[in-house]
């Protein structure tokens, strides 16, 4: 079961944007796997989407529309098939998917992005997702953000949505967003489908700008099993309906709105470590002390993606001597005098030597817990940053064995 | 169970090396725990030793003795316990237990050299270790080799021993080598804990020479977690007592002797990965058509250490999508155009598109076997490596868990 996720009970509409979801029948299970979302002609969109180099059609296409588009009016979304690995006939197949939701919405072809999720190699079933839209059109709404949210799904135990509400200067602004994500995930970019919706006014470029910034410091941060996807990708709509002044940077609404985006995006961002493929253990990895944050954001998903951290985490066993075994395998040349590590608050390490006091039943008194600290030291610099991490267990061996059948 | 590991049922004894074993209650099993091995002085030994930062304080004394002394005479190896993450008492032990083995057989503290594996974080039992030494002096012999090669091991199922007898020009020289290793597997230097023999006659500069380029090839190329333990130490000594002619570069018998040297540490490497935790498969990783030997490496690791892709080889899962997904996300800047693979002889993916006559029988077929060979194709370039791996199963997980209980 998913760690600690709590669900908001409900979530604010964002004005501008509809979503409607149907069961096309992509998925075994007969959930719900196709997914419309429209916006108004006042948005402006921005994507980020993964750096693995064999990225799926869908990613191909969002790129060029995003490219040619002026304004992005719709975003199609399957999950039970990731049309990744599938060639000349998946790309074909991805755009064709637009030109359909285009034309019944009266729009042009490269204003609707095409995103999919699922099994790799194996290509869409057209008829399906065709009969699919012409239902989806007649069924957009305003209020079914958790409809949407759930038909995104495909490991994932529990739909993964967060909500702010911000005061600025002139008025009130919204926003809303969902992911999905719990195996495959180290995302390079964006983790696997994520969509943040705002009513705020935002000029085209400063969309790109607020969505690059929080996505590395929420999306980018997190791992479950250090595996990048091929159609990790991340959507920030901005739909300038709030009745609230465009956003300026260097000003204070700049900063209370990107100070609420980072939020969200870590909201959803801990949301997929907490329901990572049989995830027991939530594990907050903090890294300070390191020259740039680079190198700290090395150790800190170093030691979060070591199966053998990761199955000490499992265990509740306070194995601390993985810990060091991890920092000293990231690859950064590290000074091991200066290196320190607590968990929980316990000292672990000072200094390069067994912290005074440490004992293990301490440690274990900590690894019991289901939520754990561990604060690394680097001690040759004043750059810091955080990793989110779960621990490894039988669960995600069968998660994964079983995938496919 | 490892896969198929076939042990010799008898090695050649090594002119010069003496070895025992026994018990000194290091391990919680009573099983043997404690090495010796005696060296005489005409021998030549080289060492390579872990890349990790935080290495052990055994292979920080290992590395200086190797430094000051001019003849190494003894190797005391201890299971049971790392010694790593131990601060100063730690290297202090290290060095008294070399200090002990040094009387008792009346050399210098350094021609001793200490290794050390087991759990991390944990100070030695320095009067265990003491009147173990005491056993093992007086129970030198030439023929012990299995009761070495099992006092070293930890979660290994199986000793790993291998020996092979070339014809030089002038006569015959023997080599015979032992190694343990099975978790905490990504050598970056050489596995933790392999020691090879021969009593060919090697100038010292190229006993050093002749190991690094075959540890390269070997146990630099194999993984089981992607973990790089702080202990990985590897041995080559000469003991220069076959009565062959001193081995010269470039003629035929160093070509010889090179040669077989490499296939002796490949038969202990690969022992390493069908012996690794949890391991029901075996998987050969041929990657070709680099730009360069290190980007076919990175692809062969990424691949091999990806848990998407070890637990689809558990599953017997053709879910190749996910080995395009590794090779994607390895780092290379790839023309994925230029992409192909095949699993065990069939092709699946031909120059960036599904391969035709691909189907999901033809690769489950495949993915039933006990070893798999994944091709790949870079399509870039002549160079080509080869890199060793095994599965990841729940017996893994089981085995990390539970290892310190």
């Amino acid at each position: 079961m998913p760690v600690n996720l709590n669900l908001p009970e409900s979530v604010q509409q964002v004005k501008g944007v509809r979503l409607s979801a149907t069961a096309a029948g992509l998925k075994k299970n007969g959930n719900t796997d196709l997914v419309l979302i429209t916006l108004p002609d006042t948005a402006s969109t921005a994507g980020v989407f993964t750096r693995n180099a064999y990225c799926a059609a869908p990613v191909t296409v969002c790129r060029d529309h995003l490219e040619k588009s002026s304004s992005v009016r719709a975003l199609l979304v399957n999950s039970g098939g990731a049309n990744a690995a599938t060639g000349e006939l998946g790309e074909k197949n991805a755009r064709e998917t637009c030109a359909w939701v285009a034309e019944l919405l009266s729009v042009d072809a490269t204003s609707v992005l095409p995103f999919s999720t699922g099994v790799i190699g194996e290509q869409l079933p057209m008829d399906k997702i065709r009969s699919g839209i012409d239902r989806l059109v007649p069924a957009l709404s305003n209020d079914t953000w958790f409809d949407a949210a759930r038909g995104i799904m495909t490991t994932d135990i529990s739909p993964k949505m967060a909500t702010r509400t911000i005061e600025l200067t002139d008025g009130t602004v919204t926003l809303t967003g969902f992911a999905k994500g719990s195996g495959m995930i180290q995302p390079n970019m964006a983790t696997m489908l994520a969509y943040v919706f705002t009513d705020a006014d935002l000029a085209p470029a400063d969309v790109q700008q607020c969505l690059e910034q929080s996505v590395e410091r929420s999306f980018n941060s997190i791992t479950v099993d250090g595996d990048t996807s091929t159609n990790d990708s991340c959507i920030l709509s901005a739909t300038g309906q709030s009745g609230t002044r465009r956003l300026v940077s260097g000003t204070a609404d700049w900063e209370s709105f990107n100070h609420a985006l980072l939020e969200l995006c870590l909201e959803l961002a801990q949301a997929v470590v907490r329901d990572g493929e049989g995830a027991t253990k939530f594990i907050t990895l903090q890294v300070n002390g390191g020259k740039d944050t680079d190198e700290c954001k090395q150790v800190g998903l170093t030691v979060g993606n070591s199966p053998l951290v990761k199955t000490a985490f499992f265990a509740s066993d306070a194995n601390v001597g993985r810990i060091v075994m991890a920092v000293g395998r990231s690859g950064v040349d590290l000074d091991i005098d200066a290196l320190s590590f607590a968990i929980g608050g316990v000292d672990v390490l000072t200094n390069g030597q067994p912290a005074q006091g440490y004992t293990d039943e301490k440690g274990q008194a900590v690894m019991a817990e289901d939520e754990i600290t561990v604060t690394i030291e680097l001690g040759r610099g004043d750059a810091s940053w955080t990793v989110w991490a779960c621990d490894f267990s039988h669960e995600y061996v069968s998660i994964n064995a079983d995938y496919r059948s």
